[in-house]
């Protein structure tokens, strides 16, 4: 079996966590290296996140990168309130002894897309897409090189979670997401629209913790700490697993489905800034440039996941 | 029984049609003039639409005003496309005999207010907000002397109808609605996340048209025409009957749940102009002016529907 | 002679005072009515104020009407900080006798021009543009029945003077502004540019004050009072005669020089909202709908005034 | 004497190139690296240019340095139609054989002034300030080891060049900008206000010419070619040197004089996107980021250009 090549690039983050632990687990991913971003916790905390995860996993193998330290533009807005001071609170994870890489997370974009036969990495992006839009500016020719980037992003039918119109990977850059979004890659968006129909249910966690192993109980952990926020804010049984969908969906993408469609990204005004605007109903004129996610068979997913986390 | 007493602003439109044969079918509604504004179609066919109407009804005794001839301060956009030339395509009503009054309806309207006792007419706005906003800025002193303002308008969960985020009544007044949605007076909003889940779909079509009578021939023969454009675009079953909700609210409340939020009216970017941002879960500061309702008894809402079409 | 027949929009306001009594002692003009509208202060002083000075002049025969209570969207903003609490803080003038007129300011501008003959009568605005909009608004067919409008309002080279781009006029009522200046109709406008450069010098008001007369010497204590403002704020020596260079172009045109271009009034960013973008190069596609003025000759403006002040 | 220490960040273009030729000619400048951006053509011409003027100047041992091919957020606009198609259309120099450095312009900023001792380099930008905001994206511990930043930009009481409000350099990446200017470094700006007042008539370019050496004829040619375009559009007597004040500014500064102010950024609106909003008069609560230039003298300016010119 041809393995996916992937890039993960990420802000660890709980979902992150489970994310990188389900690329981890799965035979059908390549893991190139892992970038980490500021985002929910500022990039010192993200970048030793990072390593924290792959050394749960037993994996210090993976190379691991520090990207961007702060959006394009804008000064850095981050989530202490939903993931913990660390960005990972929950499990008491030992701090890691791998090594954090030299080189800059961007330039390690930049070199593999450049030295890896065009087409076959692809992009996984957990966090704000700075890293990305960054390696765009410093080297555009690396856009068609891309085979795909697949993003935890946005929200539309289902509004924002930082503001009423915007998820938090976008708004933090959204200047970064609105220059991804018209660089002429292929996207695949995972957006609040799908990530709130994966919820962590007791029962769902309970599977996890079941597996009797270090992972399963870190993670289940883990979730349990992360989950308080939105059962808080919507009464909902279990938070939502937004990152996880993005490595679901490159091992069993019949799992989701969505419309080809035109995505516009807000950043002229405040009131709705770093909204992804979808034109689902193609009321537009504007181009299709990105898969939108709605649907996804979430107990599909909760078992994927579970098996592949009993893997580690 | 005290019938509670409303001004119905209006531009027919096949829904609009519909619920002003709903509110003349009702007992519990005093119908002290309606307004007619420019939307759906221009003025001088929506003045002449709403006195078909009330003709059709066998009630041409209710006055009825020509409003706004155009928005605030964009030009106006119709939707020919959705309701037809006439924007009551659809069934052959006769020219209308009864007299458009002289009064401007925005004069109508603030003499209504300043007349009757403070806190007893309702304005139940069916197209864009212009009259009210123009009542608003010539008047302001009827501002606390509505009892509350029961819209169609906007849409959240939903997107919009005109484009991605915006629904027409906003759409093509958005700084109408900016000004209405700032007056602090009580509103209570019907969005698209409720009118489309109140389908005209062939079964309850027939049994609007077997009521075998001249109103229910005619309003089944004008939902099969409106339903056109619902069912190409979403594939539905059947059209959205918008307007008939704001109708169906005030006779019965219980069909109909929402939530007391902030709505604020987005008029600074092009991409989101006319969106009615909805801060369902309280994210901002930003302080509750609406009432925006979600769900409806659908099922409900077409036998009370019905049942008041049948006594026309 | 024809005289010249206007109708004078206005928010008294010091430099609103002197142009109506400009108006008042030019025979070349005939003022068919006066509408005050909200601005410098609210509605009740404006009209009160119009009228003091229609009786300062001798002329309570003049009708004067009340306009727009507030502007079109946003909640109103006032410059008591300018002009001081009443507005027309400096002279000592009696409460005036001569009464208001009952019909809307609005009501009068719209049927003035329905009634008279097309292309006869000039719109003097001195204020916030509410009034003229909402006519608009009401009754579109005025449009192409105004011979001109001519405006005190904006700036361009010389910045704002309320926010660093906006001038007061066009900031306090924008979206008034917007719609006059899609209107298509021709419109001149006496921005900052031209109207910093009408300074009321020591040597000026000593002028004006040695006409030893009643209107001479309320109009010398006015401007002593007005000037401070801007002589703090700018150093400059004396305050800017807005309003009178409106009055004084109807009368001696060759006073001023400008250009024809595009004027587009910002509405969708409140960094620089309500700034009036003049195309002054044509390096837009914009379609050109004003007559910019930029230079005065501020010796022959102010011998204009002191003749036509020692008239009355 | 001790030098100061630049970085020159530049689009040659014309006036570019005259800066730089003046700051080669000024022995008070020690210039440690140039570094090209895209802008008044793209970045391929901008390199080769700053070399060609390198050579020019018998001074191929500058290490200069290719930056940002891209702005960071929207596509590249360029100014062939000021500049001609190579940007330094006019004289015939050589191709250049100076080599281009290998290191990143955007690393080269980093690591000079990671490396200086803190409060010793000074950045003079000539275009875009791309490669600047991309530093400090990357590596936000530069912003407070900047001596100084000192701009080609903006434009206030002059209006813009490019749009009726914005300046070209700062247009062309506006994002760029707002993170500069929110960067906390000491800012001097040379604005279209300054530049507009250093017109190459026809006698100073004689001057240039008068010189009798390959670089006063190389100027004088290149003068003559650039300034058809600003000749065409103002009517002016010659075309403004913009670039060149800002190296002027080092090395007399008493040539010029402004304001410490605050400067804001427009990215929010099409209609004034990319204007430099400066608050002259101290109206806002806006804190103070820049000093603005606004008169030079002219005079001065050139014969230092000249005199500098002529020790080449
Ligand atoms: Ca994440
Ligand atoms: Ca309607
Ligand atoms: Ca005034
Ligand atoms: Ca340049």
């Amino acid at each position: 079996m041809a393995r996916r090549r992937i890039i993960i690039d990420t802000d660890p983050g709980q979902d992150d966590a489970v994310a990188i632990l389900l690329a981890l687990g799965s035979p059908e991913l390549e893991i190139l290296g892992m970038v980490a971003v500021a985002g929910n916790v500022p990039l010192a905390l993200t970048e030793k996140n990072t390593r924290k995860i792959c050394e749960l996993a037993g994996r210090p193998d993976v190379p691991v990168y520090a990207g961007a330290v702060r959006p394009l533009v804008r000064t850095l807005v981050t989530a202490e309130h939903v993931h913990g001071e660390t960005g990972l609170n929950g499990p008491d994870l030992p701090e890691p002894t791998m090594p954090l890489q030299d080189k800059h997370g961007v330039d390690f974009i930049i070199d593999t897309l450049m030295t890896e036969e065009p087409g076959t990495v692809t992009l996984c992006t957990l966090g704000a897409l700075t890293d990305v839009a960054m390696a765009l500016a410093r080297k555009p020719e690396i856009a068609p090189r891309i085979k795909e980037i697949v993003m935890m992003g946005g929200g539309f039918f289902e509004g924002g979670n930082i503001t009423p119109t915007a998820e938090f990977n976008i708004y933090i850059d959204a200047h970064a997401a609105e220059m991804v979004f018209a660089a002429g890659v292929p996207i695949t968006m995972m957006p609040l629209d799908v990530t709130h129909k994966a919820l962590s249910s007791p029962e769902r966690i309970a599977a996890i913790r079941a597996l009797g192993t270090k992972v399963g109980e870190a993670t289940a952990t883990m979730l349990e700490f992360y989950e308080r926020f939105d059962v808080d804010k919507y009464g909902s049984r279990g938070g939502p697993l937004h990152d996880p969908c993005v490595i679901a969906y490159l091992i069993q993408p019949e799992l989701f489905s969505g419309r080809h469609c035109n995505v516009a990204i807000e950043t002229g005004s405040e009131l709705t800034y770093g909204m992804t605007v979808v034109d689902w109903w193609g009321v537009t004129e504007r181009k299709k440039n990105a898969t939108v996610m709605r649907e996804i068979d979430a107990d599909g997913f909760y078992k994927l996941l579970v098996e592949r986390l009993g893997s580690l």
